[in-house]
């Protein structure tokens, strides 16, 4: 298909710059074919024409960390702190789960992302070979970050997975990871940083996202989570670290030496009283910041524009309210989340690019009068504002109605039997 | 017109109680003539019946703090404190606002109030008889709030206006109110309290926002700002604080003495790095807390799904993940502003209460499956669940239609020519 769009407002974001171009944005197949000025450029033939009346396009928001089919546990569990949450109702709960339930509750989840403006989710969960099915059969972008732990899986099985799942389609990917530090032994760190050494990949986890985590860390190790993992060369090519809310000394340093990314999810940390990652210390340092959901049993909903807000609002309210510049925290939620799932090809709106795109109504009372579109977003923005949502050229999702092959209701009543059947199997 | 709403979920929020009703409730011209089972009942005649497909119906969201008009300023003046904010970008640019323009601008906060669930607004704002005509020309509910200061007002046009506005309409009412102790002389607010003692009203205002408004009472009454209000008679018939982030020892007495309300406003106060309010403290005491969006100016949209959300959030926090229980939040949210507002009728669903009603579509991903209803709502709800907004028993919006007498293209080109002409003014 090659889609035409017309009297658009654009925002690159190739750079985490807030100027907005006006023009068109053309589609071929599953790439962007132009950017801004059609003049003197041979017309497509246009199996579609779009009229934006001046709406908003900008790159699909990049969740760079969720665990999307625990929809299931949505508003179950909740006020707890994380290990209270994790070990009374989560690890028992999630225990019943076949790869059928997690291939129905990431349905669930991606008909949240597309409604909300998501083009790609970067996913750590189990049964992966279902996840992939799922971006498959929905046309969704799913990069697959491995989960192994103490209690399941190894570098074998993360090998295994890291090969099939990326020559599994072209919307699957697959990076090598695993749960957290304070879930994995020591001789299975060392397996999987051998395992990343050899195939020169980055390596992402759960990361310093509880005082607790990082201080039993040190009475263990005798380092930061960060420091012990790195020691052990499980960052020599690269990765990431999800939440990075408690940094302790020396940790930057070894964030900047590694390259490393951070992807924040504030939501998640404020409710499951993490704290509040210093963002700003982050993107002072030049350290490249994301931004996910976290899973939909912490947060409890899977809405970047919720996460934007708090992202800079947290830092306004912790270092001062001239930190988080919001057109950094946009590029943030549209490309440095991209760049940290390897998906270069997904990260802004060029020629050449992967037609990875959202339109933002603007013609809606929370954007007017347009003083200044990106700030509109970041500060006032909402899913109610998404108007369409294109992953690889294909429109998944416009103006309330999704566009691939689903029936919502089936979805959810899907989720909602599986939810009872767990309940009733735990009695409670 | 009389409107049946039928194969309802029902939350009537009488008390803070997240049980769920199912059934139907009835709206016999602006009032609730049934709530739950028809069983027995004649049925009125209905001039409409809506199937609600196991949607929800709950009480509409009360904005219990807010400046309407300032949607001018959205995305204009932003990422400073308050002081700055105010005087550098707020306060020259006001200067330059008619009554037209404040009609203008109200109205397109009410196109965001009803899209977003609320039904009524408690406004603080200048030339009120131009929001007092807003509130009869669209249908929506607005309570003005004395704005009185050192730069205009007296006790006598704070007077009239509460006996004109009172009289105006059955969608408007006034309090008593004045801008904030640092913008107000003491003889002005010894007249203020002498007005409120003679009406025997409540009075509102901006109370206790930043450590360095409290810190610069203090240095000059010895007092703190609740104290210091209390100790001229201000709080004789009770009243209440918009914000209240820094109470002071001895302050929770005093609001507890006089039955003075709470109004917290968090995303305005993490925007504005003004702090977070100890709403669980204010819980605990049994100090009844309402919730608003302060103006969009500050905020910088009109969103009760995010301020409910940011209420329980900041809470867990900086206190405990268990801290400010969900469900006490929604009747925050629903109920306690209504009581604070004065609208005593308008608090919960109930027979013989005001038809101020939002329906809620749980058939969409965010809100599956069905854990928790209440919890939902809070912690994962969003504008875009909003089906149906009613006032006084009209509806004013549904399925994304404005269905009272407004056009919104016209009303988003009147804030775009409002703000270029103030810019145009000042040179900015």
């Amino acid at each position: 298909m090659n889609i035409r769009f017309y009297n658009a407002r654009i925002l690159p974001m190739e750079q985490a710059d807030g100027t907005v171009q006006t023009g068109e944005l053309w589609v071929r197949d599953d790439r962007i074919a132009l950017v801004g000025d059609p003049k003197g450029r041979e017309p497509l033939a246009f199996d579609r024409e779009i009229d934006c009346k001046g709406n908003l396009i900008l790159p699909g928001f990049k969740n760079a960390h969720t665990h999307s089919a625990m929809t299931f546990l949505r508003s179950f569990a909740d006020d707890k702190p994380l290990h209270n949450w994790l070990h009374e109702d989560v690890f028992p709960m999630e225990a019943h789960l076949t790869g059928d339930d997690i291939y129905a509750l990431t349905k669930l989840a991606v008909l949240e992302y597309v409604s909300g403006g998501v083009t790609a989710a970067f996913d750590m969960y189990y049964h992966v070979e279902r996840i992939a099915e799922c971006a498959r059969d929905t046309g969704f972008r799913f990069v697959i970050c491995g989960a192994a732990n103490d209690f399941g899986g190894t570098a074998e099985s993360t090998r295994r997975d890291f090969e099939r799942l990326n020559a599994f389609d072209p919307l699957v990917s697959c990076r090598i990871g695993f749960h957290a530090e304070y879930t994995t032994s020591e001789p299975l760190l060392r397996d999987l940083a051998a395992l990343a050494g050899e195939l020169r990949e980055p390596v992402f986890t759960h990361l310093s996202e509880t005082a607790a985590e990082v201080d039993g860390c040190i009475e263990r190790t005798g380092m930061s989570p960060i420091a012990y993992l790195d020691s052990l060369g499980m960052f020599n090519y690269g990765g990431g670290g999800f939440h990075m809310v408690h940094p302790r000394e020396g940790d930057i340093e070894i964030m900047k030496k590694r390259g490393l990314y951070v992807c924040t999810n504030p939501a998640s940390n404020i409710k499951l009283s993490s704290g509040v990652a210093p963002i700003e210390t982050y993107y002072r340092e030049g350290i490249p910041v994301a931004i996910g959901t976290d899973g939909p049993a912490s947060n409890n909903c899977l809405d970047m524009f919720r996460e934007m807000f708090l992202t800079t609002g947290l830092q306004k309210l912790t270092v001062g309210a001239a930190a988080a510049n919001p057109v950094r925290v946009l590029h943030s939620a549209c490309s440095v989340g991209a760049k940290m799932m390897g998906l270069d090809q997904c990260d802004c709106l060029k020629e050449g690019k992967q037609a990875d795109v959202v339109m933002l109504d603007l013609h809606m009372p929370n954007m007017q009068p347009i003083n200044n579109i990106a700030k509109n977003v970041v500060y006032s923005g909402s899913k109610s504002n998404v108007a369409l949502t294109m992953v690889a050229g294909r429109i998944l999702y416009e103006r309330g109605r999704y566009t691939f092959d689903v029936d919502p209701e089936e979805v959810y009543a899907k989720a909602d039997a599986i939810i009872a059947r767990i309940r009733k199997a735990e009695g409670r």
